[in-house]
């Protein structure tokens, strides 16, 4: 399995919004699709409450992180369910006139897209959105992937893309 | 502009083949989307020969650039169209018993990939691919998006996904 650990990827907040409540999750395939216009892909697990929001608004936003963030940080977004927390209660962010929050703290840079197709892919669901906003937040190192388990050791929960099952860190 | 070089990715030649006719193309929108099964999605331009391909065979391969990778090599692959000239000649390669081939020069790891879906993404196509095979070639650092123009100070074909229009570099 270690041919996919070579599949180089940055490390991102997902977020989205539903009637006024706020929800984002850490997110690892956030990708450019199309340049013309600026399309974004991600994927999703169905089961996330993001995923909900993101249903219902049609927008969400991506926050990308820097090699600063820390673990506890990247924890709060990564391994617990916005269904039994705030997950923005003492975090900085945004809410953007859509009403799609974007986090701010530990971030270079924001994007909001709206979403214009979804694709079923089994327990994940693809969106593809047009990128309707973003802006630069800071100059820095955007986190990779790799950078989160190699120097920072983080580990990668059941739910997203890449676990993988048995694995030690 | 800016917000979107920070969007982290690597530099792939995806493969296919049809009629026994082999073909690749520099890719850098390969993703993994689901952990059982292991499925990776990949965005190619749909007047791509490699498109062609993959719709006639139903099979992407995947080579793993490591950061050794040429600037010509990688030129080869990213700003030439097989239908000029055959892009293998004079490459390492493998012939997959599906009949789809994997560059195995400058690349840590090959993948081979049954397409289960693709999406239509405006210029581009989102093929979803089951992992069929897999193999790790070498050990070495994955060639990033970033190293790629950092480094390397590569360019990026406008049938690129990430092709900004009015870029020097």
């Amino acid at each position: 399995m270690n041919v996919l650990h070579n599949i180089s990827c940055g490390m991102f907040i997902v977020s989205s919004s539903r009637d006024g409540a706020l929800n984002g999750q850490i997110a690892n395939t956030v990708f450019q699709i199309t340049s013309e216009p600026v399309t974004l892909a991600i994927s999703i697990n169905s089961k996330n409450l993001t995923h909900e929001f993101i249903l219902d608004s049609g927008v969400f936003g991506i926050s990308i992180l820097s090699e600063e963030a820390p673990l506890p940080f990247i924890g709060k977004f990564g391994f617990k369910s916005g269904r039994n927390e705030d997950k923005f209660k003492d975090v900085n962010y945004k809410v953007l006139p859509s009403g799609c929050p974007v986090v701010t703290d530990y971030s270079l840079a924001y994007i909001e897209a709206k979403v214009i197709n979804s694709f079923d892919c089994l327990t994940h669901t693809l969106f593809l959105g047009e990128m309707t906003d973003s802006a630069m937040l800071k100059d820095g190192k955007p986190m990779t992937y790799d950078y989160y388990h190699q120097v920072k050791r983080g580990f990668t929960p059941p739910s997203a893309p890449t676990f993988i099952r048995g694995e030690k860190k």
